[in-house]
């Protein structure tokens, strides 16, 4: 076995020779193992032991046909993704994860309808292995673009598109929107206030819905007029906030549907003179730092780990991707716990 | 001809008849006519015409070996592209230049030089059609990555790496930093103002070494002591200046090398209780509105178009790509003028 001779790097082949079996099951080990009886597949990984084996890349690619890369597709025209740091937190996690898997980022967005035609065939191409898709609304095609092109895809955020639930083959990743949205409301009122009001985010995207609905569990009878709609911007924050002065003056408590829009809320509350927290409380939704620790007063606010559920995204993906074609090859989605961070404005 | 009878979409082949051409020349007529003699050529667009053929993308895909994609490479970590509003104004006009040419951008960013296997092994994977590569500094992999895999790769900004001046091959779009410095400085001059700072972004990159060049093509005799370095983001730009003031409390002027840093060193003018423009007129360089519009004063600066850039460095790439293999395939440089806006800040 001049193979394992010193100094040679050792090959597919010498494994292959020395466990006694095809150079393609040696393959199908070395890649995750899928349709090899174990007695086999353990004595291929015996052998890649012994020799001290270390799969090639390039031949690992032919084998597996990957391309070692990943798709980011956020859903939002590219100013959005450039100035929502939620954006930023997101991909640096997922970057950082699929670093560690030898796998190129390429990240796409989605200035308007018209350009799914093009990412379709992009994907369709075989240029990536898989796909992360975020901040996808309710009406949006990328759902059943990734569909037809059959590319895995793990979707950030909980599926809200007509037949999503019944979808059970789609894997994500979420925070618990509405549990953390019901410990802010329930700790405003912990603290004696009695008009709590909800900027909510876009009424199409499940993120914004769930802490509406999470805001609703605990004031089951709260007055509509205490509710007013965003788009998780930070204009839209103060937009609704005046809104909200305009038609129910003694509110006295604010929960908003993300930091961005909490800042907005601040700064027209500032301007009309209203202190906080004394006379209304703001919380928020995210704990991005750049916001909430800059705003003032600074924010209290429902942390997700935003990073975190960057990094499991491409986790489910990965293992969707080595179990292809196995029995059970769906992954399970995630949904990550939430926790109210306390800081000065309630 | 069947192709041509009414409600079939007609073919090539029925192009191809009509012209009493072959097919692979209609092709190459299709795609930019490289290699067909006029007379050949022109029978080949009456025919099309005639028929009123649309060219199939998927044919045009497979004759053109073309994958209807172009990587936007940012030699830059995650971090700074998402918090540098430059890079937003150029990423978005090449993002709207490439959707005009139909063509997928896939955006690539670089935290380290462990990066560049992994990209070139993308980038030579033939994923994608041509690159455009930005804020490359001196000692980047990336311009040898290209050539390596052999990428047609248009670079922003003017190549300063070793051997890059006599690499007349590398097409490149810059603005006139070197004279928007001059106008910049010639104007504090025309002010009156007699010990002019500068502010000097990265020493690695030609746009600041540029700017610094500018500077001193006008002050001569500058003392040295007026320049201090930054790296042309906010907090150097208050850094390098809080260092000036603390090296030479009698300066009158400030040109800073970007925007981003210029208002760094408004902030720290504002907390010595300085006035701008009274005591310190500042100068900034690139006019993005969301700084320049928003400091305090607004800040008088040097206009280089970004977007407009962006879309050059496309349209060059489309330039080359088309005339792959053709005499004089290099496609020119381009250098963009520039122009001051005046504002309160000088």
């Amino acid at each position: 076995m001049p193979d394992s001779s010193p100094g040679a790097r050792p090959t597919l082949e010498a494994v292959a020779v020395r466990a006694g079996v095809s150079r393609a099951t040696v393959s199908r080990v070395v890649n995750g193992g899928a349709g090899v009886r174990e007695p086999l597949a353990e004595r291929v990984r015996r052998a890649v032991e012994e020799l001290g084996y270390v799969p090639n890349h390039a031949a690992r690619t032919l084998v597996t046909r990957r391309n070692g890369a990943v798709a980011v597709i956020i859903a939002e025209p590219e100013f959005r993704i450039f100035s929502d740091p939620f954006f930023e937190q997101q991909v640096r996690g997922i970057s950082r994860e699929l670093t560690a898997h030898d796998t190129q980022l390429v990240l796409l967005w989605v200035e308007g309808p018209g350009d799914y035609e093009r990412i379709a065939r992009y994907l369709g191409g075989g240029h990536v292995d898989g796909a992360l898709a975020f901040s996808v609304h309710d009406d949006d095609e990328l759902p059943s673009v990734v569909r037809r092109v059959q590319v895995p895809t793990v979707f950030g955020g909980r599926p809200g598109w007509p037949g999503a639930a019944g979808d059970a083959g789609v894997p994500y990743v979420d925070a618990d929107n509405r549990g953390g949205a019901r410990e802010a409301v329930r700790y405003l009122l912990g603290l004696g206030r009695e008009r709590i009001a909800h900027l909510a985010g876009p009424s199409d995207q499940t993120s914004a819905t769930d802490r509406l609905a999470g805001y609703r569990d605990v004031l089951l009878d709260a007055d509509p007029g205490l509710v007013a709609q965003g788009d998780f911007t930070e204009e839209s924050g103060a937009r609704a906030m005046a809104e909200l002065l305009e038609r129910r003056p003694g509110l006295d408590a604010v929960f908003a549907g993300n930091d961005l829009m909490a800042s907005g809320a601040l700064r027209v509350l500032r301007e009309r003179g209203l202190r906080v927290p004394q006379d209304v409380a703001v919380v928020g939704f995210d704990d991005m730092a750049s916001v909430a620790e800059t705003t003032d007063p600074p924010l209290t606010t429902v942390r997700q780990d935003i990073e975190g559920m960057g990094r499991l995204m491409v986790r489910l993906l990965m293992r969707a991707l080595n179990q292809d074609g196995a029995p059970g090859a769906a992954p399970a989605s995630v949904i990550t716990p939430t926790e109210l961070v306390l800081r000065a404005s309630a």
